[in-house]
């Protein structure tokens, strides 16, 4: 497997992890460090293992079912990290109903040895409607 | 000057250029490359220099001043990238008046010879007030 297909690889396992609902298959993901950072759409910046897995729980909890249908993604890799940019197209089945969104992720990756683990995980919600121009925030 | 240092010095040139206004001062910080990848808070996906410059010069068309408080950064390191995740404090005056917004920033920095050049800005708008309970999205 090249690099570049091991980090794909690495970021599907996340998606997978999400779509399970499954805390442990979440953390055997991420990098088990202080500096890991998450930011989940619209939420403040969580830093180190704690905070950052707390969430994956709370989110967990939270619905019924995640599926991600991924569209486009960027790799820009440099030795040891890898930097993914992930369109990701997102129904969540809740307690609420089901909710499609379109968000835009960061996927940060560390080589540690042979695997790539998850250092810094963003999302961000995407506001324009497909096909229109982009305004200023 | 150590490397953590020149990372933190790249990442307030940017702000001095989004703060200047000025669409050569941002063209200096950014990595001349078809790799490069902008996403403004709400919009969707830009990459490359020449709809990520296309970019900057529209928000600067749009507003007359432009100025950032920094809060937390924090900086993941490893070999010739750089991971900063910056919160961002940004008053903007434009046609509609002034507009005080919170924004989380993934920005990427990578090492071309001495020189560290952004090659990814994520920005997302912080959705809850300060201080509550984050919500799932």
């Amino acid at each position: 497997m090249s690099d570049h297909e091991a980090v794909v690889e690495a970021n599907r396992k996340f998606y997978r992890a999400f779509e399970s609902l499954d805390i442990e298959k979440m953390e055997k993901v991420w990098l088990k460090d202080r500096q890991i950072v998450c930011i989940h759409p619209g939420w403040r910046k969580l830093s180190g293992w704690g905070p950052v897995m707390q969430s994956w729980e709370r989110i967990f909890d939270g619905v019924f079912e995640m599926s991600f249908e991924i569209g486009d993604v960027d790799v820009i890799m440099t030795g040891d990290v890898a930097v993914l940019v992930v369109e990701e197209n997102l129904t969540q089945r809740g307690y609420d109903g089901a909710m499609k969104t379109q968000v835009l992720t960061t996927n940060v990756f560390e080589r540690i040895g042979n695997e790539w683990f998850m250092v810094m995980h963003h999302g961000s919600p995407v506001m324009e409607p497909p096909g229109s121009e982009p305004q200023l925030q």
